[in-house]
């Protein structure tokens, strides 16, 4: 009978760097990234990737290496594959591409990863102008476990995913976010309201040859600068799934995915051992390296039959998926609630994001009172299987959004009592959770009522 | 031994009008309404109520009720319920106020609720500007389970909680709201880039005398008027609860609310047998009369203890929730995303509501390739328990937000397939779901993508 | 359009007997009993009952009830219930009923139930032999949870359902009942080896004519003398369902009944708030009066279609059910086992009754040790919502059973801790749980074990 | 910081045989069994172990390697290690090991597994008179799924677990085990009744040099010889754990297991990709070689604290485990039910085990009219997720036992309809399940309803 050992599409060494794996990554989306393997419908077949920074952050005690780091190198990914059928016919544009997720988890003998804050003048963060300061929390691997030293008293199974699953772009749809992305940097910051509540910069980022790397082809030749200057960043996810952050993605989950080039060019990369939903603190998932053994379908013609564009082209379309069963199960969870009233008191008109940023900043707030700094519960509510949702979107003028967070994964219990939270720190604060001072001069966001 | 009966607190009459009810309903947020009950920390108590719109809207094939209906008497709220402890103290302000639902239910002998499609020119909702007919959906119950013969081929149980509980507000906290939502409604359609993709309006309701109704205060009286002027309307969760429209906040779960006045003064309605994240089509829950069975805790000093304010008063805070333990369990989900791109194609930065319009749009298009009506799916994913979930609001500029239906609640397979979509439709379209001709003059948003 | 409200087909008054009900009860299986009520397929409708006992054991602190209760009057049950299809043409024999448990709960009024060890010389129960007095919890409902002042420092949500649900046996199936329960009872206590292990007594409840209660058939008739000397005692499960006490048949859950006489006769009763598995006590289920909101269905033929018999007759079948999707959700359990050797240490094949019993009191012992006696323990392992499991049956000689108990029912975490069980009962113990002396002269079971 | 990859304390080598690995297996249970490696409290560390063969069992399309199986040689185990505190303190008899199962599956390249059905001469099984002939299937997973090419149309994810897991027994425990199996095996036959219904022999498997592997003890030594004949067989769990083929040992559970010898001599072994509940075929689960990753605590006089002897000595008590976060979850479950009535329409008192046959035996009748063999049936049963629950266990005379099969296992609905069923196979019965004739002349159960 058949081997039924997944076959190693892509390898990554640990101790090569970016530009030196035997299948050279890449960090930007574009059709001509050539396939640096193949695969058929129906096989099992594993790719390794590295942590999304290529090893740039170290397992230690310094937040140095965030606050430098280079984001212009975002993300490595591994790929592309080519997907044919089992006639060796490829994926053609208009089809979709099932992908099931059979598997997943850390690369061996690699089993740590890293949680943390931007600083707000590289990175920043859903929550920068509260927390502007680089910071960095380690975490360790027990199996399905993870734990930090830099965040004691929790302890948690991961809702193990890749961060970005997706497929090449066409020229057509690559120009298409070209230019809604420029339009968007050229005139957002004056234009756009949620922009004095949100403070992450820059708007968007737009194609550039610094950190650029392209997989075969080679740097510095005319096709890699007539790419690089036209490659999409892969920071948002888009139509062709990318950087969607779907933190349930996780094994035995699949995602259907449109195909906009002959042979679908799967690409993937920026594993995340546990996510919380927003992925709130930015580097905000427990970023790690590590394996996905994956099985590709191809529907034919797929995309007309399922996929009903919305916009201007058939091209406007998004990928749908379906949830894996072997999810960790919680039973308890705390929920926090946010409304689309700003931290100065300003009324917002159904705007879900202000009230996310409500409910997260709720939530810090009232975790920390047992026993952690904020900035460890922010990078804790970044990081763990927390919950957030859109509760109402139409109770005019007020957005709600919830997060919920699951008690388990604290040794105390968070419920509020009738008698006062518990006096004295049951869980010690780490003294010197890695950080870095902000030394920039944007200014934070005041709240008055915290001190009353 | 005690006997365990509930004691009934709150008795409405179906048969009676609104204002006919022993116990005279209300439907504003103010200091003065004064309580038309009282129970003790630790009792458990029933209190009955009419659906929202007390009575208006009929068990029948026509639409017109919906098209017509009043909006200025939303909600009519059972309370306020006045809270003392075991010694007779009342609850005071600084306290936090648990409230267990020990259970809840439809009224005996009216099992059955609707969902509806606001008209474009008399309430709208999120998706007013694709769908701006009113329309009407009618639900029947058996026991736990709600079927529609306006839409065929689901069935699904019921995961029925409060659409509204909150607690009084003090004078202060309501002149906040009320100048935070005038300032909003006067100036928010011309600097709000959000009202060119939500098309609901007004932005804010407004206190009004029009269909005020204020419990035990007389109609007419000097009291009633200057009450009826200052009083906020019930439409938005706030600072209080209210409408929370948490579909979460069901049997054995607790919501910890802020107490703002002497006695709490809890009052509640808008029961909701079942409603997805969201509530999408604004009447979009299967709304009906109910009961529920609560019991209060008093955490002395909980507000302080456990709340930390964010915003200019210490009065800006959010009540918490704890989720029960008997959920509808589904195992199996399909997730129709959105990232913030508008139907017209252009970008915006991080907005989690445009990011949700599209997930639901999406999700809307591809159900109803199975044999329904859009409006059938925008009614349907507006009251079955499908997940609305913000998966990522860092990645610049996308906000990538998730909608997750359970595959369950359909008689038929709708998950992709590699042949095709089953070809004549497993269920028949119902002809002639209760609609009314849209009759203004606002433009529809087109879907160029959607005839290409 | 339709009033979807249940027509109540059997209602009970709580204030009176069992013998002054206007449908009149029964408690026995027989093809002569009449119907009360007739109900059409995909009707929903309500049946309210007794509790099992007709109301014999009171709200109070003595288990002189328990211990004198007169066990041939077991069970009082609603019905019979003829079934017609939609045309009226009655269920046959042959078909399968499918009757969906739409809702169920306690009477209004009447939220309180019990749980009970019966006498070693009156009833007994699988631990008889450790546990012969009889004693007596009283449960009190505030909605979906259940609480004791017996036992005090638990609480859960109940997972309710009908101990008793069948169809009445014909004439035919009636006699194989009789007769192999005959057999047992004349010659079992000298052949079985179980005997020494399981104590309860008598081995099978013959028919009797004391007690008996047959619904329209008039005591004293000779028509009632006739029918009470044939009529099966409804304490066993049996092909017909009957006394299944499936703790997990609650609400949404659906059973599919074989048809042995012509309109399927329908009687339920024996209603549960909440059972572990086993009910381990014998009056072990937190037992109540209640109602349920039923729907049938005729499957046509449906015994030859989808049961296979096993053994000398086609009526040796037995019932199928789907489990409901809204049980109590728990995510947390601490699991004991037991394997098939007895408390003498001796050696048994396989047997998983020894197994299970192995498994009860190894919980029993441990459970105690955090602050109750062991006679509470055993009373909450009887109503709780465990789960008793089968997990090895091949590795010879031992049977190899499980019951799983949910952690989060306990106010105190019953983990085991590397530093010890915590000292001085956080629980205090209820000084005078009503039990009764043990008057009779069999020996108990002595655990030599324990006192090492 | 510390390197967190867990240290491989025993690795096998799946191209050599049993007894060419590198660290010596072992079979039998011993005290004198020395130990091959040492671990630290709080350290995570990896045992590697062939399946329990010792792959005698090759992947392809024939039974014979089952039929001629040598039993002699169950089940080759992995350790025994060695259990040390912090500071280097061995845990000591007394102790409760806590072992927590942080991460396990299939080794790496041998990603396949079997389930089969013994011989009635050469092991049996639960239904071994129903099902004499040895019958194999093949398994192959696809990350958390595992199909087959012999039972069609399923597809499940694994609860994957060490069928074996437990520390070493002390002399005393040793002698106990052998004279209790011994009384059995000498007089059981003619004195159980449960030997009329559970045809699977010898009734217990006493201590035998045949096939006797014991690890570093020289093969033929006088010390390999006495031990030999001293040493427990590992077929059934006891006290120490072992053979307890609990399906949810899964990862993230935790088992506490008492110590007897000085370090513990932790061994595991026989592990499983999936079980169903009592393991049905015997050799039924899906076995596999496989990897545990593992953390050990000691509770130094656990026993003592925790655990109450049930027996004549202190020794007679068993483990208890606590279930972890990531089993696979269904929601929607059809679900079988035995009395303990035998096949003969023979009534039996209270016995669980002869309920679970008829459970067992409703669900293959059932489940073969969608198209499958018994054989089939049988085997998915023994190794698929389902549940085998104690559901009465006091209703006298009957036990009643209920098997839950989860429904989304298949790739079509098994669930009853009132048309009929499916006609024509929608599974295509594999023609040639590997199956070997029985040869031998005891006489199978006839099930006279079957053909009525």
């Amino acid at each position: 009978m058949a081997p039924p050992t997944p076959r190693r599409v892509v390898t990554v060494d640990l101790k090569k760097k970016p530009g030196e794996q035997m299948q050279p990554l890449h960090n930007r989306w574009h059709p001509e990234i050539p396939p640096v393997a193949e695969v058929k419908s129906g096989e099992v077949f594993t790719i390794e990737m590295l942590d999304w920074t290529g090893g740039a952050i170290k397992d230690d005690n310094s937040a140095v290496d965030i606050k430098i780091l280079d984001l212009s190198i975002v993300h490595y990914l591994s790929g592309p594959i080519k997907v044919t059928d089992a006639d060796g016919i490829p994926a053609k544009p208009g089809d979709l591409l099932a992908v099931e997720i059979c598997n997943l988890g850390p690369l061996p003998g690699d089993e740590w990863g890293f949680t943390a804050i931007y600083d707000r003048e590289n990175g920043g963060g859903f929550l920068t102008d509260h927390f502007p300061n680089a910071t960095k929390a380690i975490w360790y691997f027990e199996g399905i476990y993870a734990y930090s030293p830099h965040i004691p008293g929790v302890r948690f199974p991961g809702l193990t995913h890749p961060g970005v699953i997706g497929t090449a772009p066409s020229m057509e749809l690559l120009t298409i976010w070209n230019e809604r992305e420029r339009a968007l940097e050229e005139t957002g910051l004056h234009s756009l309201k949620l922009c004095e509540v949100l403070h992450a910069r820059p708007l968007a980022n737009l194609p550039s040859t610094k950190g650029c790397v392209l997989g075969k082809i080679q740097d510095g030749t005319p096709e890699w600068e007539k790419i690089a200057r036209e490659a999409a960043r892969t920071v948002p996810g888009r139509e062709n799934g990318g950087n969607c952050d779907i933190k349930n993605l996780s094994r035995g989950s699949k995602v259907y995915l449109p195909v906009f080039v002959e042979g679908a060019n799967l690409s993937t990369g920026d594993m995340h051992f546990s996510q919380g939903d927003g992925e709130v603190a930015f580097c905000g998932a427990i970023e790690m390296s590590g394996f996905l053994e994956l099985k590709c379908e191809i529907i034919r013609d797929g995309m007309k039959q399922y996929l009903t564009p919305m916009g201007p082209t058939p091209l406007h379309v998004n990928p749908i998926f379906e949830i894996g069963p072997v999810e960790p199960r919680f039973s308890e969870w705390l929920v926090f609630e946010g409304i689309s009233v700003d931290e100065s008191g300003r009324q917002h008109f159904l705007d879900a994001s202000v009230a996310y940023k409500r409910a997260v900043l709720n939530a810090i707030d009232y975790i920390s009172k047992f026993g952690y700094t904020k900035e460890q519960v922010y990078l804790l509510l970044s990081c763990c299987p927390c919950e957030g949702r859109i509760s109402g979107i139409v109770d005019c003028p007020n957005a709600l959004a919830t997060l919920a967070v699951p008690t388990a994964i604290f040794d105390q219990d968070i419920r509020p009592k009738a008698n006062k939270v518990p006096a004295g720190p049951r869980v010690v604060r780490y003294p010197g959770i890695p950080q870095c001072p902000y030394e920039g001069n944007l200014p934070t966001t005041k709240n008055p009522g915290a001190t009353l």
